[in-house]
């Protein structure tokens, strides 16, 4: 065979890259360089995608899940046709650039998901690859097999398999044996700090066997070895499989490959020159691209338009003969939800006391049925989490029909799959564990909100009345941790009415990705009747609860559990001070409002937040004279009753600190 | 062998874990029950402790990683005779009770670590393996191994396993060949949400074999098995050992063993008698603990406290024949500092403009010869955090004598390995890697905050200026969400004697932990003295560093990379508008102040906040009118000086901001 345009291809995307470097003085050339042989192989005679319809839902996806590698990716989008010109690769790095430093969704066409932080690429593949089972699983007909035929491929790193995230993912993707997902190991032991012997020695090919994945070993910069093993690999479809390809990190550049130095900083002009020399580079004027090469990028779009085409007309077939299902899949890709969810669920939730998680979870059972692109499930805490769909079985291994996902004890893995799951389009998945455990998916949490996913987080056991459990798992700082990050919608629902607006709020595409924060105890309802305005006030962030006769003296706000508890405290004050209650249930709603519907609801008149945390940032919500009812330290562990007692969270207690604070 | 007084035994941890639980009403019985035999042998036949010298450096630690099984934990230190009285246990989960939900360190002697979010007691012994290390490396002479002679036991779950914590730090423990490390896995196949199957395939041995780990797996109900397995890993010194002990949830419950139903539910006072009756418990009351096991708990008290006495008698010896050495074990032990350390690094440190984890990266380097316990190590990222201590090796398999470590790309391992190793005693660890994945360790930070743990995080590259690497790397929400978590300090100097300030005040035992939050880029120094009256000002949290001539207008607050800048804009503005500018390194430490002083910085006029993240929660810090000059969303791709630019965090725009607020 001859590989002669191979070679070609593999030195312009080393070339490409390294230029794109060190025209921004800034980057990695590293992982090009040293993977621009498996990359080439894999874009020019294996990835099914189509650069003029980048949303193709069945196009194979590629995630570059060690992101810093980004100059790669642009060039790999560049040469096959994706709508990014030369001269912005000339731009990367700078600032109003949609070259970025890493890979960002939504600033080019064909880049899948933001990568960088490590190891949440591999988890993002992990949902994406779930969430082919599952579309394919609802859609897919005899004869039409034509959703979910397709791979996730990725490039992974070392920093990508020492974090913990690509464990946890990779030991679910095993258990679930997921088939279509293809990932390549960047095998160069140099990380930053030197080589990867000073501190990671892991049997790699043994590690992920025992999670049940098919592995390879090969040669990384050999091209029959790449092509071979992926084909290979694209074979074994009841388990997902990992290709470890040795690699020199660096490959090309003659003095620098196989060092550190190489990984993220730009080779220098003079090693550039040095590099292309080696290469046997022709072209004189940098940021230029070998005529053979061009055509054969070409020739691969026309044969990709091809199979494009065929899909496109399977899928017409599949539209006229299947005309419901044809609605329904439209209702899934545009996240469609039924109108007048909100009043239906308002009027069905309980008007009783109860946990919010049970009120969530009674909510989460109507909306299964109303929303069927909804599913989700627990970080093996559905029983405490309320999030178990009951009239719907779980997703096993060969069997995507069901609606409960089983995350098992790993937070961040569900984080990451979540939002591979949300980019994957179609569906709405949600993920649940508890409050105090928001910590261990944080990082993917804070992707969702840069990347804007429609994941919905629901956070149980939400304050100190957690109870006996104690400070491990009584959240105090975390609603606030969670307010602190931009995009996030963190919303804190009181009662049965809250919830129901809460979960249909969630399922809004504005409000992406949205956190809802729940009770393990009861609480009492404030709400109760199916008010038709109540949506409109509820999408406000805040809105008035109790209002005493007259000009008030004072305005208590309060979310969740403490909100009942505020109305209690303003009617034992009433005969002496009148306090308006203000629900929050949703800060960021709220101040997206304007200046004067916030002065309507908190007008210059002193303040008092009550909410069982910290409180940190209502200060900002709720600027002048603020008392504030919190928690600043770490709980205890006790009764819920007997802390509430302890922290003052009672209407008598409430109302006295009040009444002393205005004294 | 007679193995009756050992059934009995089995029979106590049994009966009384579960009566313990009931009597609260709360609690899971399930692990007590299913691993009371291997507790028992531990604790019985190989644990080398003395329970009335509970911080006897050469004891063996017992971690009960899976905290949730706190009954098993209270139960056996009862039984071993540590101070824990039987009322204590009737109180078990109640409000002022030792006996918490989960145990808490410093709560009761002999509870080495508090646990309950799974994987962090895996994380933590693994962390104190390696002190032990350390400390035997320092202090152990020809004959005189007397540190660190002794072994890190613990019990871990599933849900360890399953977190992506206990991996990391799985990979790290094999990688150093930590072989004072045995774990028993409790492999029960059971967890909340049901069989383990549901979500849990992993060929366990295969995987630890693949960090390099000793392996066996034995039937975790059989003493003779239990003994000698734990006998044949303690003699495999240069890996660490996981014994997989096959085990049934609940043993010793006819009805409710084996079940998910025993997981997290008292067993009921029927099914505690129906058990009482299958084990042929012959107390009639309840918390009664047959003679004879009293008995033997005496005598293997006694038999501790020969070793103990031996072990002293040694110590005392070496004391002797060592003076100097005994002083710096000393010096170890109660993590002393030398005096005027402030002074001598605010004068050594440069003045010059340079980024803050340079400056930082100088202190270390002096801190690395004055302070010997001093020690840590970066996520793979040492060259970027500043931290490596150029006159010192790394830590590597087989030798400990170095004072750099490297953890890997694996910051959350990172985190628990430093808070076991600031609990094993005597060292002062470091842990370091990018501000923007503090949220990776967040849960370990947690704990070192609930704990209050001499450990001191190294966050740099602390702002969007950042630069390049773009959204995914440039914290905004970061140092805010840090400032949330209870007992944390986050210090964030803005120049070298800040800098010096803050390594002295973080390696204070008062101030831990501590974050220090650290640029990237250039900064401009705003004190250039070592003035010895600054400690004390930086103690208080925040001092004035400008103040014009005349009664301030407006105070200006900044932190860190800002305060240069704020103090532009005061000067620019100097000729309309009086502003005065107040550091503010750590909010902290300043909100500990009295009203009267933080009222005399900030005084009732105009302020504003310059600080290039959120700010959210600044408004609680500086009540009353405040600007703040923020960032709100997430970051940009850029040159870190359009950056400043785009932001407006320039001298320039500063001022013209505030005037125009002002005006």
């Amino acid at each position: 065979m001859n590989r002669d345009i191979d070679t070609l291809v593999s030195s312009t995307i080393r070339v490409l890259s390294a230029e794109i470097i060190q025209e921004a003085n800034s980057g990695h050339p590293g992982l090009p360089l040293g993977m621009a042989d498996c990359a080439n192989i894999l874009w020019t005679k294996i990835l099914k995608h189509y650069p003029d319809d980048p949303n193709w839902i069945n196009r194979d996806r590629f995630i570059l899940s060690a992101g810093h590698g980004s100059a790669l990716l642009y060039t790999l989008l560049h040469l096959a046709g994706y709508k990014l010109e030369r001269e912005e690769l000339k731009h990367f790095r700078q600032l109003g650039s949609r070259t970025a430093g890493h890979p960002e969704y939504g600033m080019i066409e064909g880049i899948e998901t933001t990568t960088g932080p490590l190891g949440q690429g591999f988890a993002n593949g992990i949902g994406m690859a779930l969430s082919a089972k599952i579309i394919a699983d609802r859609f897919n007909r005899p004869g039409y097999e034509i959703f979910g035929d397709h791979y996730i491929y990725g490039i992974v790193s070392d920093g990508d398999l020492m974090e913990g995230i690509s464990y946890e993912a990779a030991s679910f993707a095993g258990h679930l044996g997921l088939g279509n997902i293809l990932y390549l190991y960047d095998s160069n032991n140099i990380t930053i700090e030197g080589n990867t012997d000073l501190t990671f020695s892991d049997d790699v090919r043994k590690r992920f066997e025992s999670f049940g994945w098919h592995l390879q070993e090969i040669d990384g910069h050999n091209f029959a070895e790449i092509e071979e093993a992926v084909q290979k690999a694209r074979e074994v479809k009841d388990t997902p499989s990992l290709v470890i390809c040795r690699t020199i990190i660096g490959k090309g550049s003659p003095n620098k490959k196989n060092t550190s130095k190489v990984h993220g900083a730009p080779l220098g002009e003079e090693e550039i020159g040095l590099m292309k020399e080696e290469l046997g580079w022709k072209e004189e004027e940098k940021f230029t691209i070998p005529e053979s090469v061009l055509t054969h990028f070409e020739e691969r779009k026309i044969s990709l338009k091809e199979k494009y085409s065929e899909w496109q007309q399977k899928f017409s077939e599949w539209s006229e003969k299947y005309p419901a299902l044809r609605n329904e899949y439209e209702a899934f890709m545009n996240n469609k939800i039924p109108a007048a969810l909100e009043l239906e669920l308002m009027d069905k939730v309980s008007k009783e006391p109860k946990a919010t998680r049970a009120l969530s979870g009674e909510i989460l059972q109507i909306l299964a049925d109303k929303v069927p692109s909804l599913l989700g499930g627990s970080a093996d805490l559905h029983p405490s989490n309320n999030t178990f769909l009951k009239n719907y079985s779980s997703i096993s291994k060969g069997d995507f029909s069901g609606k409960n996902l089983h995350f098992g004890i790993r937070e961040h893995a569900m984080g990451g799959i979540l939002n591979g799951m949300a980019l994957y389009g179609g569906l709405l998945p949600y993920g649940a564990t508890f409050l105090v455990f928001s910590d261990y998916l944080r990082p993917a949490v804070r992707l969702a909100s840069i990347m804007k996913l429609p994941v919905t987080y629901v956070f149980t056991h939400d304050s100190v009345f957690v109870g006996e459990d104690g400070p491990t798992h009584q959240p105090v700082e975390h609603i606030n941790a969670l307010r602190t990050i931009p995009n996030l919608y963190v919303l804190r629902p009181a009662d049965g009415v809250e919830c129901a607006l809460s979960w249909s709020c969630a399922l809004k595409k504005e409000i992406s990705p949205a956190a809802l924060i729940l009770t393990r105890q009861k609480t009492y309802p404030v709400n109760m009747e199916a008010d038709p305005d109540m949506a409109d006030k509820f999408m406000k962030g805040a809105y008035i609860v109790y209002e005493p006769e007259g000009t008030p003296e004072a305005v208590i706000a309060a979310t969740g559990s403490e909100l009942s508890v505020a109305v209690d405290a303003a009617k034992l004050m009433e005969k002496n001070i009148k306090c308006r209650v203000v629900s929050v249930p949703c800060v960021e709603l709220f101040m997206e409002q304007s200046d004067s519907y916030r002065k309507q609801l908190f007008p210059d008149i002193p303040k008092v937040i009550v909410e069982a945390g910290t409180c940190f940032g209502w200060g900002d919500v709720l600027p002048g004279e603020l008392l504030k009812i919190n928690i600043e330290s770490f709980g205890r562990s006790g009764k819920a009753g007997d802390l509430a007692e302890y922290y003052g969270y009672t209407g008598e207690k409430v109302a006295k600190k009040i009444s002393d604070w205005l004294a």
